[in-house]
């Protein structure tokens, strides 16, 4: 199923107001580390898989990239990305994100944020990506962390000892979730950790980094409401590099 | 710390009677899964961290390896793998796992299973097995799931909708954690699952395989009480190998 939730007006509204959509990149926690975690932009062809409102795809050109092509489905986003755009090097294709197909070797890096785990057939996106990207190419990606998306029925609760808990089950039960977030019914798709990194190595990929994100004790300090991020993490950032052994 | 639990009696006692302890690798509900993450063993020389009782020692010279080494800080443990073991290429090692040193290049894989939990220092592990093993040299590994060993006070409770939950917080807080299995106040580590992954990559390693064990079908017939582990995983599997290119 190919989801465009974000073109809901009611969810759109409310996204909108969200910090990262309001302030772009620095309104969004994790990227401090995901940013860390990419390659050296210079000169680099970029594809960013749901560029939402463009905020990457501008970044990633003041960073160097040599030309980047974002892709979303949500007509709403994308019509602010054109209106928030002036660069030429940058073009926005309306898509769904199990569709897209550019020849051999177009991109040097892929990215995406917070896409993924709208997408049913990770192991087809991989596929694609290893193939756009040259032997020596790049993927960056965050995705909802699996402890987040696996619960049947999210919520906190106090453990034995009356500290809160966060309520995590069916974990190894992959597949579509129904969540109410923002509006009611939006699907998401659990794959477990293993799932995401098996399906990165069956497609050429090696790991670079994996990080689980969580606040340090500054952001901690500034942003008091991210406790609930030390007792689970919410945000899985994945750096993979084509192995050229891996033919 | 180097913790030697196994030797305390009662601790002892209590483990004796596990289905792993009386039926050796057969009676680990993870060891096919864990297994088939092997390279081929034929001529391989096998260092075993923990080995406890030889299981893996006998089965990895059944299977073809040269040489098996194993090391275990129980006295108790490795006088029954001695008794049980009649084989001249099979040694034992009394020591912490903290604490093996071997020169460089001495095996061609090192195996552990649900020991190095127990170790404070990941990444002093992983830089000597590193060093030990060849420039392909293999690292296969189980340890308790970050997921298991992360609640401040693990236990289970219904979510919202009245469906068993495990109650994870304490995620992000890496460290000590004492809890009360067989004996009182045994001391594991926890670690995330990023924390393993990263710390392996640091120190040449590139992943082959990772898992994050669950029954399948038939298993959960065999052994309903397994249905726990679909809400959660209890044990980690790791293959690893040192990745040339990483020097």
């Amino acid at each position: 199923m190919k989801q465009n939730v974000y073109d809901d007006p009611e969810f759109f509204a409310k996204y909108s107001q969200f910090r990262r959509s309001l302030e772009g990149l620095d309104g969004a926690a994790e990227w401090p580390m995901l940013s860390s975690m990419l390659p050296d932009l210079a000169g680099r062809r970029v594809l960013d898989l749901g560029c939402g409102f463009g905020w990457f795809c501008r970044w990633a050109r003041a960073h160097g990239a040599a030309s980047v092509v974002g892709i979303d489905l949500s007509a709403r986003m994308l019509e602010r990305a054109r209106q928030d755009t002036d660069d030429a090097a940058i073009t926005y294709h309306r898509g769904a994100i199990e569709d897209f197909d550019f020849p051999e070797h177009s991109f040097d890096l892929v990215y995406s944020s917070l896409a993924l785990h709208y997408i049913e057939d990770f192991d087809s996106v991989c596929a694609r990506v290893s193939r756009v990207v040259g032997p020596a190419g790049e993927f960056v990606f965050s995705v909802e962390h699996p402890i987040y998306t696996a619960p049947a029925h999210p919520g906190w609760m106090p453990d034995s000892a009356g500290q809160q808990a966060c309520a995590l089950n069916s974990y190894q039960l992959q597949g579509e979730r129904r969540t109410d977030w923002l509006v009611e019914g939006v699907v998401k798709y659990h794959r477990t950790v293993a799932a995401y990194i098996n399906t990165l190595i069956r497609n050429g990929f090696r790991l670079r980094r994996f990080e689980e994100w969580g606040p340090n004790a500054q952001e901690l300090k500034d942003l008091p409401e991210l406790e609930s991020e030390i007792q689970r993490p919410t945000f899985l950032l994945v750096a993979a590099r084509r192995d050229p052994a891996a033919g």
